[in-house]
């Protein structure tokens, strides 16, 4: 795979972009190979800037649900955006997305819209403080919260201060929930929650419904504001919050990415009880009311409403683990494939600096599939059987060429490993 | 002005909508007889939904720089769109825009990108923080750095430990930016600065050089970071960083609205002393990366370099200025216009609950004119001679309808009243 271009450009952004590239599409802590730059995207392709084609598993880490450039969806916001985008008030669209989203969503009865999937998360603690009066809050180790200093991973740049009151639980433990509940004591805001455990590193989890009952039994009890994060994961479970398969209600979700097919715009939910606090809070950006991402929305919404696409995503899903399974055995290795399959997450057994999965994936790149070796991957409502059968055509190719370099593999130094809590 | 339409969707809005919208796009705080929503938007104009024309001096609160629906700007959009926008990496148009920000800002050798002007700057603060293992700040009382948690200008929803740390003084006074920095002490990572004062609610200041200077020798003396948030002001004072123009380089500079002309993108810019903890720190977005808004951003670029923007909204600016003294005095007003001609904010004297300003307000939309009574505005480089004049003449109508109210008028009930610090 020859890349001059992807590396001129590296040396470029070496010179003006600090490390060269950051935060989650920096492909640093990827396998080598990984092209760092994309030139095009169409339907369930990427193109890299070496013209190079590649069958995207990553779905732009989560925004793409019906495909790339789709005509509907990007029709929308154009022609939104030659009307009237960012204006000095919002549009009428404004009305017409949050009625259109608290009828899809359960719990919800009104929506406030944002940019970031970090500003959903960060309105919705704003939402919980305000509620309460109170200010700690429970979420569980390793969940993904968003960058904003509050949840961010790392430490560099985070002033102690901004991640104080926190009560760090483990994802699906009762007790351990409890355990941070009774800790944060009269002074809890919030319960944060994940709606399946997709942390980075490790295998994803189905959330228990005893958990996700007793988190709603002690936000209940304690008054505090049970908060189920949907950035990631919303509307690739459910055409309704997740947690309502488990018949559980948050007081507030938060959503972005697929809700506008990759176009900038993000969302805070809330139920009636909440309604008071969101009222009182400032929250407010410079392109918080533009209108084009919000016709994008409306666009994206009509298709989850009126497209099988959920259940299309998840044969597809199923069709690419259970084909998985078959080569990676047929080869001698085991995969475990955790998580809802439309959002598939695979690491090899006995694989503990993932040096068996970065080789992998970096061999299915290589045969034109760009896979995620720790960060869970989406499945887009644009790809096809015959997509499903070229994925699996590369993967036993790529088990292939795996079976016989794996003995001679050193340790990986590119693998990040474990992120704190 | 009949507003049938923007009342029913207002009703509609209360329902799912806290408070019927929030933020700075709110009208709640504006006199009555505002419309809250806009059906179109093209060059200088807005088109409220009840098909009210209204020549708009807030430009969405500044992300207007060369006009509404801007042919060349939206066309870059667009074909980007079309082309790669949101998608599993960036395009090369990352490195493009970098570097050419970087030839622009003179004090930065590097760029990251965004969207929200909160985000530019909560990453400052964050390089800040990584940059000298520390955690206090030095801001000026009534600054807006952005709606996050440790910058947000509200109590509702924010603990104190988010705001922990910081260390007020007042804008141009170096006795008590001197006396700021001693309180921080050794914990001081940084001084945060606006390129002019632009609170809202009083009158605007220019920077005294005496202040910006010191500010930079308390930052040498420290170690700490100086930043200035161009979010607001960039590229409309100058086309470089504003305080280039007192002979001041910041270490970190932040950027967003004009920057692509209402398309959502923001930066945090750097020199080259801080690229090393900007290459620590985590950020990252779920759209920070998208091609068509760096496309846009190009596109406006290259109008800030090769147009004579500058000097239009400045000559466009000082013409308002001038000819809304003459007709204020010719009523019998005297007004407190302040800032750069080109952000102007227009006080009224004697008017401590600017009952004054906001019948003179009011009166202006009645006549096609969308002012801001409390919060500069912005000239675009749309506005003409002839719109100048347009909205000269419905001055004079306001100011005489005023003469005649005036006296009449009772106590301002929609107020807010200055923010706290």
């Amino acid at each position: 795979m020859s890349q001059p271009m992807d590396r001129a450009l590296r040396t470029r952004a070496a010179r003006v972009i600090p490390g060269g590239m950051y935060g989650h599409q920096a492909v640093g802590a990827l396998p080598e190979g990984y092209p760092q730059f994309f030139a095009r995207a169409e339907g369930p392709w990427l193109w890299d800037t070496d013209g190079n084609l590649l069958l995207d598993l990553m779905c732009a880490y989560g925004p793409q649900l019906f495909g790339y450039a789709h005509d509907d969806i990007d029709r929308a916001y154009s022609e939104q955006m030659a009307i009237g985008d960012a204006m000095t008030g919002p549009s009428p669209l404004i009305v017409d997305l949050a009625e259109t989203m608290v009828a899809m969503v359960g719990h919800a009865e009104w929506a406030m819209f944002c940019k970031n999937g970090s500003d959903a998360t960060t309105m919705a603690l704003m939402v919980a403080r305000a509620h309460t009066g109170r200010n700690a809050i429970v979420r569980a180790a390793g969940a993904y919260h968003g960058s904003s200093p509050w949840s961010n991973p790392r430490p560099r740049g985070i002033a102690p201060s901004d991640q104080a009151g926190q009560h760090i639980c483990t994802y699906n433990d009762v007790e351990s929930l409890e355990a941070a509940v009774k800790a944060a004591g009269a002074d809890l805001a919030a319960i944060f929650a994940s709606p399946f455990r997709h942390d980075v590193f490790i295998d994803q989890a189905s959330p228990s419904a005893a958990y996700a009952k007793r988190a709603r039994e002690l936000a209940d009890e304690t008054g505090a504001l049970l908060i189920v994060d949907e950035v990631r994961a919303g509307f690739r479970i459910a055409r309704d919050c997740s947690w309502s398969l488990l018949g559980v209600a948050p007081d507030l979700s938060c959503w972005g990415k697929a809700i506008a097919n990759g176009h900038p715009i993000s969302a805070l939910m809330g139920s009636e009880k909440a309604r008071g606090a969101a009222e009182k809070i400032y929250a407010t950006g410079s392109y918080w009311f533009a209108a084009a991402a919000m016709a994008a929305s409306l666009a994206t919404l009509k298709l989850i409403r009126e497209s099988d696409y959920l259940e299309q995503i998840t044969a597809m899903g199923e069709s690419l683990r259970s084909g998985l399974d078959d080569r990676a055995s047929a080869h001698g290795f085991t995969v475990r494939q955790t998580g809802p399959a439309q959002m598939p997450l695979i690491l090899f057994e006995e694989d503990p600096d993932m040096r068996l999965g970065y080789a992998w994936s970096a061999s299915m790149v290589r045969h034109g599939v760009y896979m995620h070796p720790w960060h869970n991957m989406f499945i887009s409502a644009a790809m096809t059987d015959a997509n499903i059968a070229f994925a699996l055509d590369a993967a036993d190719q790529s088990f292939a060429e795996l079976a016989k370099t794996a003995p001679k593999l050193g340790p990986n130094t590119r693998y990040p490993g474990p992120r704190r809590a």
